[in-house]
């Protein structure tokens, strides 16, 4: 985010929005507010707070504006909301977020499925929202999502996600997400998308947007990373799943992230066992497990002690 | 293993060894034996088809000698079995293992806990089964378990893994595998001792075996491409979980591994479809769901049908 090339990378939680809006059971108000405001202690450098969508659409994101304006914001932190139209904006705006997220789809279909209008109409409809986001002084950045595939057309031309790109820097995007829907991206293609859009667009920063849907979550982080990607949404306790996909796993985890980038030796300015904690205690508020590992498993140097000097089942693991 | 360095990997499914080993339902030897063969259809380059090992430490792996035998061997295609000591290198033999795979801790205290000695010591005991290899015109293998690290004392020293890594070679091991046992490892740490591994013995045919504990499984697959590595054990679904992280997944999914490759262009010679269905099946065999996750949510290029023009749960999905 400071774009300073060092070898640190910065968090952003979207479990409230993402996490939660796919859930079932509505997560109490007072339970989001009191996790956005441990989360906002743990380090990580942006929270997507909620949605301001259609309560009908989205249950889990009906008390946006109550979550927006009641939670105790942390200096130097930006909590965002996601925004699909200009109304959902001026709410945004109302309750008071630090910066708005526009999402599309760079798949005509995939767009046409959720809001009815190609990914151009889409486009053009930002710009009110744009134009409020300057009057107001309020970043707007854009996520474009399906940028590594769409799971009605299947893999989108790099090239059509390249140019969305550019027409939304052009039109004042503050900052650009590159999301991966339904977890269909691989490492190949990540390390070279992420390559050419920093390429074209050196000066926007760039965030990561993975689900690890089909196992390939962390991969994708490390294949965008050494593409030169700082910045990477995640999901406490990796939840978020995805309607086409049932019981795979959602979002990436973020403590699994936070793990992997600290073990590899590159800061992340999170305290992980504050994030572990908040994690083990994810399944009372949504009412199931959770996919994520190292809330389970423990970091890789917390130790065990050696068994008694008995054989035992680990005899023969290897 | 072919050594030509072109862009292909080779895949070993551990899944009847690893997979099954902690596992606390017997699964039949009839079953065992119709997965071998079927797996043998999928193209996967080895089968680590069973241990001999004691069967009251590993009851499940009780019926290694039936398996072994009664399994019908596709021509090109190795069946290893894991040997811990000089007896069951001569059952193994006996009942026409293609590879004996040895396999000891580069950690003192987890060899220690396993089989009562330092691994120096398992290493030096591992002559007379190297003498009995040669003797029978059969390779033997060496796993380095913990090679990434160690659930009692935390990182193993590089210096000390690749000791033993060349000191195997020296005795005659026909090739060599690293494992992360606990699934400890890390991609930075995977790609420097991957890469110094291979610099120092390059033609001695190097293997991974990756756990996916804490999450990081295909990212240190990734890792250990990059550094050169071609040869990777999976097991089928993703079983194979060690004691000391319930809840946490185990080895790195055979058809989640294959899917990753094959998406990034680089074959692996499997027929993933039929390695899914195989995987599906699984459950029926160990009574238990598995961690694996393309069997769940498809290829990345199975695509969905549109929903209908209305807005659904997915119309916030991004």
């Amino acid at each position: 985010m400071d774009g300073s090339g060092h070898d640190r990378v910065y968090i952003c939680e979207v479990v409230a929005r993402d996490g939660f809006q796919n859930e079932a059971r509505f997560v109490e108000t007072a339970d989001k507010i009191a996790l956005i405001d441990a989360l906002s202690k743990t380090g990580v450098a942006k929270i997507e707070a909620t949605a301001f969508v259609s309560p009908k659409a989205v249950p889990n994101m009906r008390d946006a504006a109550q979550v927006m304006t009641q939670i105790t914001r942390r200096p130097g932190l930006v909590y965002s909301a996601l925004v699909p139209n200009l109304r959902g904006a001026m709410a945004a705006l109302e309750a008071g977020a630090d910066e708005l997220n526009l999402v599309f789809s760079v798949s005509d279909s995939h767009n046409m499925a959720n809001v009815r209008m190609t990914s151009a109409d889409s486009l053009r409809a930002f710009e009110d929202i744009f134009a409020l986001s300057r009057a107001h002084g309020t970043p707007a950045a854009v996520t474009l999502a399906t940028s590594f595939g769409c799971p009605f057309e299947g893999r989108v031309d790099g090239e059509r996600l390249l140019d969305f790109y550019g027409r939304c820097i052009t039109m004042g995007a503050s900052a650009m997400a590159l999301a991966d829907t339904t977890g269909m991206g691989n490492p190949a293609q990540v390390e070279r998308l992420v390559g050419r859009a920093l390429a074209l667009h050196p000066h926007t920063p760039l965030g990561l947007h993975f689900h690890n849907t089909r196992g390939m979550g962390l991969a994708n982080v490390l294949a965008a990373y050494r593409a030169g990607a700082r910045c990477f949404d995640a999901s406490l306790g990796g939840i978020g799943g995805c309607p086409f996909a049932p019981g795979a796993t959602g979002n990436i985890c973020t403590e699994d992230t936070v793990h992997m980038f600290e073990e590899m030796g590159i800061a992340t300015g999170v305290d992980l066992p504050a994030l572990m904690d908040l994690s083990r205690r994810l399944p009372g508020l949504i009412g199931h497990e959770t996919p994520g590992q190292v809330a389970k498993a423990g970091r890789s140097g917390d130790l065990h002690p050696p068994p008694a000097q008995a054989a035992s089942m680990a005899a023969q693991a290897r």
